[in-house]
C-alpha cells in the first residue's frame, strides 16, 4: 500500500512554501512593460525591500538567483587583484569565496568552522593587522543555510569600527531576510544581498542588492563593471526597462509584490518574533531528542542559531535513510546536508536540515517534528521521544 | 505575538483539501457549452462515478449540494404519503428524514442512537412485520458525518433479502464516497447519493445520484417529478444541456474531472486501504489519549467506524475551547460537533470531529494529532500523551 | 495548415468571458464553512445583487443554473392548478412555461412572436378581462437570449396597474442582469430571477432570486414548498449553512464576490451605458451588412433590443456553415440559433447570435464583426462590407 | 462613459500572450530542487529548445532576460580587445554592440540601416578583407524587433564560407524563435540566443544559449569567464543546481515546459507556416492602408520581413496619439517605436509596431487591424480602409 498521496510537505530550507495568494498573483496576462501598474509595483517592491532591510539605501532587482547577486555585488565593487576577506562558517561562505576567486579577486577566507558564529575579536585583530588597508571588503553570510549558523552583524561592525578599517561591509542575507532581523543602516552594512525564494516567499528567479551611498560611490570609480550586473541604472533608471537591463520579469514581480503585501500586513516586528519562536520549536525538539540518543543541533550556542533553518546531526547514523523513510511513508521532505562532506559526517549522511522560513505556523512544524520521531523509530535512531510536550511551554514563554 | 500565519490547516470533515491540480483545472475560460471537450469530459465523469460506486448503473449529475440530491432522490422515487423507513445514527440521517417529511412522505425513523451502526436484525424484523409492503424505501446514511458511524450495507441488504421485502434501498454515501468501499451492484443498492466536496476532492457545487435499473423503472411511473430534479433526461440526455437541465457547471466539471484522474491514478483499492490506515491513525491516537483522561472515540466498535471522519468526545470538557486554542495559536482547524445538542454533551461542546477524506497522507494527520496534544495541555484536558508512538506500529501492521 | 491556435474567442451569449481576476479568486483552499470570511462575503454578495437590481428586497442564492431558479420561483409562489400568464417572445419564455406546466400549474402563454417586444396594451387587456383575478402571476423574460428581444418592464408594470390587477410580477433577468438596467422597486417587480454566468461574469453554478415583501408574504401561505427551493431560510438564515440549505458553494462564491467587486468599481451607470454601446456596435454592423444582402437583425425595432445579445438572420442562408468556417479558420465562435426550428428559418440554420455581456470592450466586438465579414465572403453570403466604418461615429455619438 | 473594460488586448512585440495552460502550470508549490520531476523537466526543456533550433548542439538555460544572454554569449567566447563584427539593422543590433563595447570588446558595426536586410555580399567583402582573421565573431540579430527586419542567415553563412573566414557565427533569435524557421546546424550557426517571453510564450525570466561544438571548444580556451555566465557547467552539470549555477527557477520552468508541450503538439512546420500567414495578414493590411495615405511598412521587401513583428510608419503623423486612442477607447494596445529617434520619424512618433508571436490566430489580428482603422479615422490619418477584405484571399492562398 502506498500512503504518500496528499500534499507533500517540503521542510527544506528553500524554495520555501509559497502562499496561495502569491501564486494567484501570477495568474494574469503579460502587461505592457512600458507603463502602468508594473511600473508602480516595481517601485513599491524596491522601497519595501529597502524598508525591510532597515535602510535608506537603494534596492536593485536582478533577474537571477542568489549566486547571481553574489557575482553582481563583487563585480560592482571590486576589481581583479583587489583583496577581500570572507568570513566563512559553512558551504555558502566558501562558495561565495570560490566565486570571487574565479573573478580573480584576491580572497582571504577566515574559516570559523561549521558550528559557531564568527568571532568578532578575531576579525578585529585581522583588520587591525591590515595597516595598509589592502582589504577592500569584508564579506559575511548572515545565516549560512548549510550550517544554520547566524553571525552577529552588529558585533562584526563594531570590530570594523574598532579597527578603524575603511573596508566595505557586505552581507549575504539570502537565507535570513524576512526571518532574522537586520538593521542595515544602524549596523553599518554597505551592501545586503538577498533573493526572493526564502523568507520573501516568491517562486525563485529574483535577487536583490540593497546598497548604501558609500558602496554606490565606490562603485562609480569602477570602470570595468559588466553591463548586466552594473547596478547604477538599476538603482536610478531613466526608463523602466533599465530597472532590469531589458525585459521586466513581470510575473515574478506580481508574485513578489503580493508576498510583500502579506509581510507588511503582519509587520516586521511580528515576523521576526514569529520566526524566532518557530526556530525555538525546532531546536527545542532536537535538543529533546538528544537527551537519549545521538541527535544534536549543529549549533550548540543558542545565540548563534539562525531563525530560518536548523541543521542537526546524528553522528554515526545515516539520516538520508530517515529522509527517505518519512518522504515515502509519511509525505514529508526534509533538507539534505550541504558542505559536511567528510568522514566525520559520513560524507554528509549524518546531517540534515529543516527550513522554517516564511509562510509557516506552529502546526506545520509540529507535524514535521512528530513525523520525524516516527521516522527515527522506523530507522532505529535512538532518541528521547515526544518532543511536542516541550512546545506548549515554549509557546507560553 | 501572533503565530497564526502560514497555511491554516483545515481538518474538518469537508469541504476537504483540494489538490492543486484540481484548483488549476478551473483556471480557464468558459468553453462552448454545446460541443467539444466539455461534452466528453462530462461523459467520463459519469462513467467514473459509476465505476467508483461499483455499478453498471447510471450517474446523474446535479448542480447542488448534498441536500439537493437528498431531495432529488426522494422526488424521483416517492410520492406524498408513500411510506419510507430511514435508518438513523446521526444528524444527517435525521435531517434527511425531516426533509422527506416536508415532501409529505410518510417517514418512519429507526433510530440506532449515535454510537453504533444500525442493527441489521432489527431492520429485518421491521421489514418482515411490513407484510403489506407499505414501506417503499429503506434509506441509510453510509457514514454519518456527525457521529462517524459507518453502517454495514452488505448486512442491511441481507436483511432486506431475508425479509423478502421489495423496498428500494437508497444509500447516502456523501461522506463515505472515495473513502470507504461501496459495491453498489454486489450489495444490491438501488440508489447511491454523493457529492463532490469530500472524498471526490472538488470545490462544492456538484452532487450525484447513481441509479440502477430497478430505481429507474420505478421512477418512470411517477408522474409528479419536478423538472429540475427529474433524473430521466440527466441520465439519457438527447442534448448535452439536458445533463444539467440547463447551463452546464463548466468549471466544477473541469475540477471534478481532474480529481477523478488523480483517483484513477491511485486506484480504487489503494484509495480505500489508505483511508482505512488514515482512520486508524486518528482512532489510535484518540484511544491512546483516553488511557489517562476523558478523551474517547464516539464509536466504540472499530467495525462501525467511518474511514472518512472521526468523532470524539471528552465528557465534561469544552472542546470548543480546544478548537479555538489550536486554531489561533497553532494554525489548525478541526470540526465542530453536529447533532449532539443535549446536556450530556454540554450541547455539543464536548464533541469534536476530524476529517480524513481525500487528499491526505500520514504526515498531515500526525501534525493534527500532535497539535491537539499541545492544545489539550493548554486547555488542561487530561490525556495520555504522545500518541504518535503508536503510529509506527500501525503503519507497519 | 491549421491556423486555429491562440485564444479561441467565444462570442456566444453565455457563459460569458470570465475576468482573470475572477478565475484567480478560486485559487484557494476550501475554507471553514461555519465562520469567517466566507460568511461576510456571502452577505456582501446578497446585498450587492439586491443593489444592482435596484431593490430593498432580499436575495436568495441557489446552487443551480437558471432553470433551477425558474423552478424555485414557481414552487415558492404557486400551487398546482394556480393560473399564471407567461409573456413569451422566444425559446426561454416558452421553456419556462413548459417547466411550469410540469409543475401542474395552469399556464396561459401570451405569445408575441420572435421579433417584437410584448405589447403592454394586450397584456392590460388580458388582465382587465380576468375579473375574478384568477391569474396569480405574470411572468416575463426581460431579454430572451434566443431572440434578443428586450421587453419593456416599466410599461408592463403600468399595464398591471392600469388593470388594477393584484397578480405577482416575476421577471427572468438571467440574460439581462448587469447588461440592461432594471429598477425592481421603481418598476414594481415582485421577483427577479438571475444567474451568475452572464452579466455577472462568474463560472456557472449559482443562481439568484431577488424577492420583495409582497412575494415573501404570499410565499408564507404556501405550505407545499419543497425544502431545497424554499427561499425562507435562504433569505433569513439562522445559521450560515441555511443560506444554501447545506454546504456552501465556496469557490463560486469567491468568484462571484470578485466579479461584483469589478462591477462596483465600474459603477452601475457606466455598466449599463457601456453595454448599450456594445449592443449598438453589433446591431449597427448587422444593419450595415444588410444594406446589400440578406443579413438582418432579428429585432427590427431598436427599442426592443437587448443590450446583452444580438440575434441576426440571413434568410435562405446556412449560418451554421459561417459559424464553422470562422471557428476553424479564424478562431472565433459565435452562438447557435435557439428556438427557430421552422422551415422559414431552415430549422434554425439561418439564425445566429452574438453575445455582448460582461467583460467586454469595443476592440473585442470589432474583431468579431470583421471576422464575420471575412467569413461571409468565404461562405458567399452577400453583404455590404466594412461595417467598422460606422463604429467611429457610433462611439462618438 | 468609459468603454475600456474587458480583456485589454496587448499587440506589442513581447512579452507575448501567455496561454492559460502555461499560466496554470505555475499554480503549484515549490518542489524539491534536488531530485524528481523538476530534473526531468529541465532536461526535456533543454532538448526541446535544441530541437526547435534544428541542432544537435547543447542548450544552456539562464535565469535572466535577453540582455543577459547577450552578455553571456560574449563573455564565454570573447576577451577584451577581441574584434567582432556586428551586423545591425535596428535598435537591438546596436544595443548588443554597445553592450559588447562595455565589455571592452573591439566592436565594428556594419550598419545596414533600418529598412532592409543585411547584404551578404557586403559581409563577404568585409570578411575577405580581414586577411589576418582578426574578426573573431560575426554577430547578427535574426529579426530585429525594432525594425521588423529579418536577415537571411543562410546567405550570411554562405558569405562566411565564401570568404573562407573562421569567425564564429552568433545569432540573436530572441524575437524570431518559434516564429521564423531557423536551422542552426544546416545554416552553420555556432551560437543561438533566445529568451522565453516571445515565441516561447512563457512569462519573462528565462533566456537560452544554444551552442555547437565549435563554440564550446573555443570557450574552453577562455580563462576569464565570469562564473554566472560560464556555460560549461550549465551544459554538462554534474549536479542539478549547476544547470542554473544556484537555485532553479522552478515556476518559470514549469511554465516553459508547458509552452513547449503546446508547441510540440502543433509541430514545428505548422508553427512557422502559421506565423508566416499571421505576418502576411498584418503586412497586407498596412499595404492596403497605404494605397490612400501615409501608412507604409517599414520593410519594403517582403523577403526581409520578420514573421514575429511588423513595424510600420505614417510619415508626418503622430502614431502615439493613435496608440493612445485605441488603448483608451477600444481596449487595444500596440507597440511603441524603438530606435527611430530622429526628426525624420518625429522622434519615433511616426512609427509603431504590432507583435504577432506565439499564441495567436487570425481572429485576434483581424480585431487589431479593424480597430486600428477606426483609430485612424478618429485621428484623421488618411488611409484606404477595409483591409479585412484582402484577408480572405490571403487565407486561401
Amino acid at each position: 500500500m502506498n500512503l504518500s498521496r496528499g500534499r507533500q510537505y517540503l521542510a527544506t530550507p528553500g524554495p520555501s512554501i509559497i502562499p496561495d495568494q502569491v501564486l494567484r498573483a501570477m495568474q494574469r496576462p503579460a502587461p505592457d512593460i512600458y507603463k502602468g501598474e508594473i511600473v508602480d509595483l516595481t517601485e513599491e517592491i524596491k522601497a519595501d525591500i529597502s524598508n525591510f532591510a532597515g535602510t535608506h539605501g537603494e534596492t536593485a532587482i536582478y533577474i537571477s538567483n542568489g549566486h547571481g547577486v553574489w557575482e553582481a555585488s563583487l563585480v560592482n565593487l571590486f576589481q581583479p587583484k583587489d583583496k577581500i576577506l570572507i568570513v566563512s562558517n559553512g558551504h555558502f561562505g566558501n562558495s561565495w569565496a570560490r566565486l570571487a576567486e574565479r573573478l580573480n579577486i584576491d580572497v582571504e577566507i577566515m574559516d570559523f568552522g561549521t558550528d559557531v558564529a564568527a568571532d568578532p575579536n578575531k576579525i578585529e585583530y585581522r583588520l587591525r593587522s591590515d595597516k595598509l588597508h589592502e582589504i577592500k571588503g569584508l564579506l559575511v553570510v548572515h545565516s549560512d543555510t548549510s550550517t544554520s549558523i547566524k553571525n552577529n552583524l552588529y558585533d562584526i561592525r563594531s570590530s570594523i569600527n574598532n579597527a578603524k578599517h575603511p573596508c566595505l561591509f557586505l552581507v549575504d542575507c539570502i537565507a535570513s531576510f524576512g526571518c532574522d532581523i537586520v538593521e542595515m543602516d544602524n549596523w553599518g552594512i554597505d551592501v545586503i544581498l538577498t533573493s526572493c525564494q526564502k523568507g520573501l516567499m516568491t517562486p525563485p528567479g529574483l535577487a536583490y542588492l540593497i546598497i548604501n551611498k558609500k558602496a554606490q560611490n565606490i562603485s562609480k570609480k569602477n570602470s570595468n563593471i559588466s553591463p548586466y550586473w552594473d547596478w547604477k541604472t538599476r538603482i536610478n533608471p531613466e526608463l523602466f526597462y533599465m530597472n532590469f537591463f531589458g525585459t521586466a520579469p513581470t510575473h515574478l514581480l506580481y508574485a513578489q509584490h503580493e508576498a510583500l503585501k502579506i509581510m507588511k500586513e503582519e509587520g516586521k516586528e511580528n515576523i521576526f518574533q514569529r520566526h524566532k519562536k518557530l526556530q525555538q520549536i525546532v531546536t527545542t525538539a532536537v535538543n529533546h531528542w538528544g537527551e537519549s540518543g545521538p541527535m544534536k543541533l549543529n549549533v550548540p550556542n543558542e545565540h548563534h542559531r539562525s531563525n530560518a533553518v536548523t541543521t542537526f546531526q546524528a553522528p554515526g547514523h545515516d539520516l538520508n535513510k530517515l529522509r527517505e523513510w518519512v518522504e515515502v511513508n509519511l509525505g514529508l521532505t526534509i533538507g539534505v546536508s550541504l558542505g559536511f562532506d567528510s568522514e566525520e559526517y559520513l560524507d554528509g549522511k549524518s546531517v540534515a536540515r529543516i527550513g522554517h522560513m516564511g509562510h509557516l505556523n506552529p502546526h506545520m512544524l509540529i507535524g514535521v517534528i512528530s513525523s520525524l520521531e516516527i521516522g527515527m523509530t522506523a530507522q532505529n535512531i535512538p532518541h528521547k521521544s515526544f518532543a511536542a510536550e516541550k512546545i506548549y511551554d515554549l509557546l507560553n514563554s
